[in-house]
């Protein structure tokens, strides 16, 4: 099975395809999608709409996923955030893939195995479960981590993730990455 | 020029038509596009990103207007709001059309001569105005409302909408029709 992770935004829209075959996870794809700068707002969402279409048409996923958007935000920014999730989605309808949609903290805890990691843990497990290089761009570490939870189902075990008694001994250590990023 | 104004919803978005020739309104079209109930949501998406489209390639308009967004809502109705106005914004940009914003206030000033005018108001200032049996769906109206506020840039006489000083001896009739809505 083929899973196409999208995580919209309106400045930078990240997208990761993976391939879960024989219980195993292989990398197909990621990056960024970046609508010019310049560009009125319906050009940006437009820009949005098409290139999700062209990854769609390049690497044919077979369903995709989400993660939930974070509404304890401020109406203006959860309206600028739902109009890139419009131009995103309607491109997915488009395509026919039905899409599932995962809370972030399920997302984080079935890479990481803490539904509390923050984002470099991520993109470090991320990485390391697909066996490719460090993923710079939380972005399309983000939606590669979707794609991932969409996967194996949460099953951590499933995604070569160390069970969580063994996560909640590394406590310490996180907790100094979390203080780091202040 | 022939403008297209929408009023985009996640249940309905309205579309309307107008051209302004010689200083003259006209009207070309209006409706009401519906996304199948049961669909899901992504499904719902694609098909305002679609049927937005069929509305511009039947129509030919030039250039497109739309209300801004009421943003003193919750972060919940603002996301799904900006989730519809994704959809059919993107739509606009891949046709090319440059979007003029308006605040609603502007709008309805610009067909009734009042900014807090009620709904019924600006149907029956929409239908005269453009010399069309009265338009019920209000989805529709208000996007033709926001058309007409482009094409006449918001000189009221431009319209045919009598100047202030009328709808302001009107008052009494219009705060009516408020407490009436209530």
């Amino acid at each position: 099975m083929r899973i196409l992770g999208i995580d919209p935004g309106s400045t930078a829209t990240g997208y990761g395809v993976v391939e879960s075959r024989d219980g195993k996870l292989f990398h197909v794809a990621h990056g960024v999608l970046r609508p010019p700068r310049g560009a009125a707002f319906a050009q940006r969402l437009d820009y949005l709409h098409r290139t999700v279409g062209e990854v769609i048409e390049s690497h044919a996923p077979e369903v995709a996923a989400i993660e939930q958007a974070f509404v304890h935000r401020s109406p203006r920014s959860a309206l600028v955030l739902g109009q890139a999730r419009g131009a995103v989605l309607s491109a997915l309808g488009a395509a026919g893939l039905t899409v599932h949609e995962y809370n972030p903290s399920q997302v984080k805890q079935a890479v990481t195995g803490s539904g509390r990691a923050p984002k470099d843990q991520v993109k470090r497990m991320v990485s390391r479960l697909l066996a490719i290089d460090y993923v710079r761009a939380s972005d399309a570490a983000d939606a590669l981590a979707v794609a991932i939870r969409h996967a194996h189902g949460g099953r951590l075990e499933a995604a070569g993730v160390s069970p969580a008694p063994y996560r909640r001994r590394a406590t310490p250590r996180v907790r100094v990455q979390v203080r780091g990023r202040t």
